[in-house]
């Protein structure tokens, strides 16, 4: 994705100074505590895809800075309260914010970051951009809530299973690119385009995260792998390997999964058998298919210089170690 | 306040219609954890505040029937978020959400609560609207983790106590009254005067609930009398009487505000040194000087039916016992 990052690159450093001004606070805990999640951040692919949507349908302004800014908090804030939830150790390589701060600190400040998202979308000006942003904000939220009370369902089909990740991740990536598009003025067939390549994409950026889960090391992933699995959450790989293991392993999986018994060695059988069954083989395939309909959206856009860069970046979740 | 109950209540039922509604969500767990929160209350001060702004105004339209729903769920999102921050037990005479779903549910269900209100500003239209309360969302959170850090100073001054209150209380208040005048189209001195109102009876109102934690009773208050003093919390009440009790006393303090060592007896302690000091009659008294404030706010207004009610509003949040 060199060729997209060196494109955007003037935008996403205005995108990456309005970050920086917007979460400025006279409270002290509120920058420390931002800044923490947010310098320990890499790829920055949410704010991204609003700037490259936005120049792609021809944006002149920088309204679309904006849009990006805002969008990179309303995923900052999430990754925040989804720590708390989870109680997660690790985030972007570092320890993470609740364990350093406190439960009720990354709590409040997820909360700072999502109303500094909203008052950075008045400053774009576009009713039609905060609707999708307010409604992208509300549809994660209950992705997360349903991901919560469904996670250990070892029943879990697959259907509701992408309709989680379509909730929780993918629809934060399709309103990035739909309101960088609206932003520009784009026709509503072009804004429709861009959603849906937003929408794919994030489907296989999940899809892999959820194999990486098991097949990464923390070193490489900047979290720790297996987290997925200590939880109980019934990601697609995991969901495959049940199905494909049959009853000879139910019992396996339900002291390890449902009742979360488990030995570090059960975490090694886990990977093995998802390897030996295909499972994690078949998550990436489907996450190679969601990557080459994301592309496929973007077939009627002229070939200008964005079009191969947003072809590269489907590409690039798709293969990418992390 | 019964006039301004009467006045106000054909939108009032259309303003609970709306929040019944954005309430609803396919997933479970939302509808029922915010009903629970939503149905246990009592007054809806907020909205309120912000229809009958908005009416005096002139408003016409419906428009702030949406944003005070909206208004009333930034509020809802608020109490959840707090209650997990502070590990309340009571909310509204019930017991608190977390404590019956989880502290993970209440964390997004708070989330969802807070989108949906963007959803409901933006069907209402105003981007002045939804700049105020946008700010006001940011500057709550702010208040929040401001009383967090600083909760167990003992040294903490009355003026940032004041800060405090303002932020994370009186805001919203401000933010209800004007959002309505603005979206009736007001003058902008009209606007100014209303979020005065707002700002005086949100003072009002934040300094009488910190003294009848010190001296009402659960089943009249709706939640645990003494929760801020288990805490540790700054309230004025506290800081005036560990002022007037001086050097004597301070070693009681220490122990059970900033330690938080404490025994039953204790609470009963604090609350006779409160009364001897006489720093609840002063709470109460500066309470009484900011509700004559807001009162002082609407003298420009016309003596329609809608100013006195507003007005007898502003006696009410100082008249309360609960």
């Amino acid at each position: 994705m060199d060729g997209l990052i060196a494109l955007a690159a003037p935008d996403m450093a205005a995108v990456d100074a309005l970050i920086r001004r917007h979460m400025d606070s006279p409270v002290p805990v509120i920058p420390a505590l931002a800044d923490h999640l947010i310098a320990g951040s890499g790829k920055r692919l949410r704010p991204l895809l609003t700037v490259a949507a936005a120049r792609m349908a021809g944006a002149r302004d920088d309204a679309c800075l904006k849009l990006a800014a805002a969008v990179e908090f309303i995923h900052t804030a999430t990754l925040l309260h989804d720590d708390v939830v989870d109680s997660s150790e690790l985030r972007r390589g570092r320890v993470a914010a609740h364990l350093i701060w406190g439960a009720p600190s990354s709590v409040l400040v997820g909360d700072f970051l999502f109303a500094r998202s909203f008052e950075l979308m008045v400053g774009a000006g576009s009713m039609s951009a905060l609707e999708i942003l307010a409604r992208a904000s509300r549809v994660i939220a209950e992705g997360e809530v349903l991901q919560l009370t469904r996670a250990h369902d070892l029943d879990l089909g697959q259907d509701l299973y992408l309709e989680i990740i379509q909730a929780k991740t993918a629809e934060l990536f399709a309103a990035a690119a739909e309101c960088g598009a609206v932003s520009a003025g784009a026709p509503p067939e072009r804004c429709r385009s861009l959603r849906k390549f937003g929408m794919d994409l994030g489907l296989a950026f999940q899809l892999v995260d959820d194999a990486l889960d098991y097949s990464s090391d923390s070193a490489t992933l900047g979290k720790n792998p297996g987290d997925d699995f200590r939880e109980g959450k019934a990601t697609l790989p995991l969901l495959l390997t049940m199905a494909r293991t049959g009853p000879a392993e139910r019992e396996f999986w339900v002291r390890t999964v449902d009742r979360r018994e488990q030995t570090d060695a059960d975490f090694q059988r886990a990977c093995e058998l998802m390897r030996q069954t295909g499972a994690l083989a078949s998550t990436l395939d489907l996450a190679r298919s969601y990557a080459d309909s994301a592309k496929a959206a973007l077939a009627d856009f002229p070939a200008n210089s964005w079009r191969p860069a947003l072809e590269a970046l489907a590409d690039f979740a798709v293969g990418r170690r992390a």
